[in-house]
């Protein structure tokens, strides 16, 4: 194998792991590896490392220079510029051509593998993400949990939580099956749940939707709760839609359940994704790499 | 002046200023004093030293030592137990007797000077309470920003920063009179609203309520707003009197312009306070003197 030849890496990282494929362009053979976390806003120094060991990893079990490798890196909490430089200014890897962007548009890009799509990502917060056919991506949502998410497991949780909240306020009774599960979990009075309050975080919020889910059927108040979650989701993608007839991918863990929930026309538009994070990332190292060097279609691509 | 005499001290302490009275039970004379904060959850250490300060400043001005006095101390950030339990075991005071209380507590007994009312104060937080004839308090919401709090200043400013979100995602256009206000104050795009955002505080997005309130009759989104405040504090007012007659007394300092957007049902059952949180400290000291010394009422309470 030739230590000159071009080399595309795309990289998906979170706060849980990390997945990387290394590409050689002209003969499409590939290498993949996993390592742990690397968002950027969760621990930077950590994040550093893992990327370091993932490439490095990567650069061994192909015989390549980092030389010769067009990079693009899609991390979690690269929407933080600052962070997101910083990153790109320390990064020990001589990489040709290097980008860091956020997750969210590797996958955007991986969802319909470059072409234009609606998205619409559904995990412990949420947002909305549409790619255009002049490549112009735009935002929609995904404000975080204090300001917005509306259509995330974080605020269907706390949904489920106020129910408990209220009946608290109403002299500290659980009619509902919804209130008397969260009392067991969380507390059953106004003391112990603001002390489960006080330390939780969205995750903890998000961990309580499959109980919600499960107790559909059986009781009002969850069902409630539920079809008000519905109502952000399509509120969302309406939104993320606009006035376009682009196709939509909902993704992420909370999307499979919301999907029964939501009305007919919105599920009619849906299409599955063509591709994943990882996927997009490694399509925006081929862009990258085309564009620097003139090249049109390479063998990957076809 | 005799050293033995009885005293009653009241205090009121909040996270900017503190207020508290020296009241001699037998004479009715009084002394007063103002320091800075001295809020439990703020800052502790602060707090215990502000406390000490304005006591021991009332004690010099009237010649009084600390093991004649009964005294109750209405504080922020009294409702969390252990914060409470801490400073009553390091207070340097040697009070005859002593009791901390929240500042939610003493401005229910101050509000009807210890007789049954319905309170709902309203200020960056929103929290309701009522006294019932046994003595039997009940607190309704006050569950704190990011999961309550709605008929408070902060969720209106937020209600009001959620317009100016949903025409960044809308394409980035300012079109309604309270976007382009809020966009010139928090930033014009979706970077620098999230800057914003990030460093944000409760009180950050309560300064934003009066501007929202000027806007009212020139802007339909500001009056939506102000609709949606409105019926979250008459959601607030119907928990806190529930099943009761009680009169209603609404204070802080969102009350007065929120008292305008109220159905004339609500206004109408509307009382003024008889006495604000520092007459309702002194007055639960006045009442353990009288528990604790058997006396029927004193000169100061007839």
């Amino acid at each position: 194998m030739s230590n000159t030849a071009k080399y595309l890496l795309g990289l998906d990282g979170g706060g849980t792991k990390t997945i990387a494929r290394l590409i050689q362009v002209d003969s499409g053979q590939e290498w993949s590896a996993k390592c742990g976390a690397t968002s950027l806003t969760n621990n930077f120094a950590l994040a550093v490392e893992n990327i370091a060991k993932i490439c490095n990893t990567l650069f061994a079990q192909a015989h390549c220079a980092p030389e010769n490798v067009y990079a693009v890196l899609g991390l979690a909490g690269a929407c933080n510029e600052k962070v997101k430089n910083t990153l790109e200014a320390t990064l020990p890897l001589h990489f040709c051509h290097v980008e860091v962007v956020t997750d969210a548009k590797t996958s955007l890009y991986g969802a319909n593998m470059g072409k234009p799509i609606a998205v619409v990502a559904l995990g412990t917060g949420s947002v909305g993400m549409r790619l255009l056919d002049d490549n112009t991506e735009v935002l929609v949502g995904g404000w975080g949990f204090v300001h917005g998410d509306e259509g995330g497991g974080a605020q269907l949780g706390l949904m489920a939580v106020k129910q408990l909240m209220h009946e608290i306020d109403a002299n500290n009774q659980h009619h509902c099956p919804l209130g008397q599960y969260l009392s067991k979990q969380l507390g059953q009075d106004r003391q112990s749940l603001q002390q489960w309050l006080a330390k939780s975080t969205p995750t903890d919020f998000a961990t309580l939707t499959e109980a919600i889910f499960a107790l559909k059927t059986h009781c009002e108040v969850a069902n409630n709760v539920l079809a008000r979650h519905a109502e952000n989701v399509e509120k969302l993608i309406s939104m993320t839609v606009s006035d376009t007839n682009l196709p939509l991918v909902l993704m992420g863990g909370l999307a499979k359940p919301t999907i029964g929930l939501l009305s007919k026309t919105v599920v009619g538009s849906m299409v599955d994704a063509k591709g994943d994070s990882l996927d997009g990332a490694c399509l925006l190292a081929l862009q990258n790499y085309q564009r620097m060097n003139g090249d049109g279609l390479t063998s990957y691509a076809q």
